[in-house]
């Protein structure tokens, strides 16, 4: 029960903070109400255009897709904790609406990054 | 987007080594192979005894109890990281014989903790 | 089918009344209705942080925490019984609007607590 | 939050032992694996039947039924505490080859007992 | 494929009427609609309380029990038929609002009733 | 809740025995263990075949029918008890290898017969 | 992959017509939308007699039942072809509330019909 | 319920044997049991290549297709009842070792075949 | 890892453009809103046949079919890329009501085609 | 349904070869058979490693990481063909031990990449 923890350090190292990281798969799915005017829809959207692309900026969402056929995405988060996770998926302006799968990833022993 | 910073800290402080922490309940369920004997079970449950003492011990393991009437426990972790947590997951001496369900926790509003 | 009663009654003994207890792991999804309006929502969460803070400041509600990425907790009850439990669920002032899943907890041999 | 402890005593009363009660509905499935014998299977079935009998006679297992068309069984326990229930149910000479699975009950307002 | 008729019979004869009795097991989740009002439940929690009773009294509805977290019950019938086991669910005043699971039962080997 | 006697007697009159009866849908999967010789299969299909015509000749197996792709059968049981329906399910010389489901039936208001 | 088309065409032999025939079992479930009236669905139920009385007639629908405790049935068509059979699902006056589950069926070997 | 009986025989019309015709899709997942040696996976694939091709070349075979990343098939059956689709998909040389599911189809109002 | 490029360009040769091709099967199940009008339904349909039939004459939907009983389609796509088969999916007039499930597609060792 | 060519090119353009590409999420999960040896588990890894390697230099693995808890990878894979994903998929040296969920993405309107 020794821990490495040079090497823990060094995957968990955080490229511009300095803060250790965790990395997260989430896949959030979108499910309006039927009352919702597509004004509301077009001002959701922007709005999290905007959210998302802050996060992308900062870093903090690495990666999105739209999966085919669905109205849902799969995104790849590095954050600095459970809690910072929490704050950003609770913030999205579509929140109130998704459906959230989340999965914790690390270090894949194979992978050459 | 602006996070609060110190609030946040505040919440992720671990309280022996001031790195920050991520929090995650675990359901940890066994089945062993029909082919294995009598002694490898209680050895096997030995070794799964002093490891998991020794994450207890160093507050790693906060908590874990017996699911009723199953081969199955459901455990509170407390670790500085993803990677943390896989290394001591995959670490159990039973893990070949586990089926893990992982659920990333945070702070409620509603704890007085 | 001798049963050891000391042991038995250590494990259950309630430290603060000698009552005998059961301890469970519940998990509570909460949906609210879409014609709820901002103000119902906020005097629900009001009235539950009461209602949770009473619980865990009476030592039945032992831990509670947020579900990363959902509306959603997990909490550790410790109780008289189950007539007790289901007064407690039934009372929290969003029961109508979740969904909770009840796991039955005892003690794990492996624990030092 | 005040409870009234007499109304909640007198449903728990269990009536042998003035100990608090709890109630359990189990469904319990046997599958025995393809290795082994018929006659470790009628030995099996008969260190059931007295372990089960004893149970009833001891007044925890209320009732035992037969599932049709299925090698399982549903139960109704009343038990002084889940540590019991876990201790009972660990205890079935068939528990390794058993899927359980385990529902607390109390007491329905429209219940005429 | 011979049937040892007289025991079959003595274990189906109803204690009552001499009728071949037939027992199920139900789980009767509740699930009102959000129109409506807290009247409305007053008055179909009375009349559900009534028709309960009379069942329970009649000898069909031998036990029901809530299940702990969750508006549902679960019950032990012992009617004269299925078609009267339907005519008594299809009955239950909350019946447009229940999802019904249905288990049918038979006598336990191991049972000394 | 009273019962129109009359009728529900000559929906469930078995016109054979004047014994009331019960109907069933079963879902018979068989699934043969790897290690079962060619032999053992088609011995298990000559009694598994005789059995099930013995069960039809007594009017106890209404129908029977292959699912298409499947090694199994849908049936139609007639039964005088649950009782009786799990004598017979049990006792079909496949039954070791068989995931059965089953779904009791009654009169339908359409049905002309 | 030579057919014995002569066994084949007496299987599949329909009765009335010398058409070919396909069986399938369909477990049809009815849920009404909460607006609609009890005069709607009163009406509603009068089609469906009508409608599936002819069916039955035309030796279309060979049985239906009623599942206990569900506002569902299970039904056995013997139709001339998979078009056929939509048309006759799909015509249902309470199709638009149904969730239609679909087992094609053939011959068993064991079948004594 | 006066059906239009050209257009449904022109629809069903089978290009090569004027016999009424069904159609499915049918998904095909293989699982090989561990004690297959290589040489008999190599034995069933010949055979299974060969069977599968004859059923193409008769035209019963319509399409198949490779599932991406799973020893599975989808594959489209055109075949003269549901009879002979039991007879084809039973007499597949890996038909022991497949899982098959079937989804019955018909004309679509859309397509312009 | 080297690729026979060869083979795999024949494979996905587009017979119309030369681009390079992929392969689903799609199922799209419709569900529309209560509160749509038989007008507004009797339009979507009118929209959907119109852009169902372009999408076949350009030969990106090789294949639709009604699945029996079912308000569901399953079709076969061949578009130029995952972009392409999002954009014909997200373009349907009733996508906003549609429920898809998408399998990846590709050549089968077996296809003569 | 004129299709923007200019712009979709540019989204599937491969940055290496100019051909179009396909973008993947696959969930691999490992499960060896009890009788795989020590030595044949390592050798398998030893082969994983170089072919996953392999596949993320050539940039066909864009990504792959470890799911915590899991003997499991979550992957993004950037390949010209379904046919390609295929073969890489079945070309993995543990791929017979493995269950893979695939998820066709596509660009995401809200990715600055």
């Amino acid at each position: 029960m020794t821990r490495p923890t040079v090497v823990r350090v060094a995957v968990n190292q955080h490229p511009r903070s300095g803060e250790s990281i965790v990395k997260f798969l989430c896949r959030m799915q979108i499910q309006f109400p039927e009352s919702m005017s597509a004004e509301e829809v077009a001002q959701k959207q922007a709005q999290e255009k905007e959210y998302s692309q802050g996060l992308q900026e900062a870093g903090e969402l690495e990666a999105i897709y739209r999966v085919v056929g669905q109205y849902a995405n799969v995104s790849i988060f590095e954050v600095e904790s459970n809690q910072r996770l929490h704050e950003i998926l609770s913030g999205f302006p579509m929140y109130p609406y998704m459906t959230i799968e989340t999965t914790p990833l690390c270090q894949h022993p194979n992978s050459i990054r």
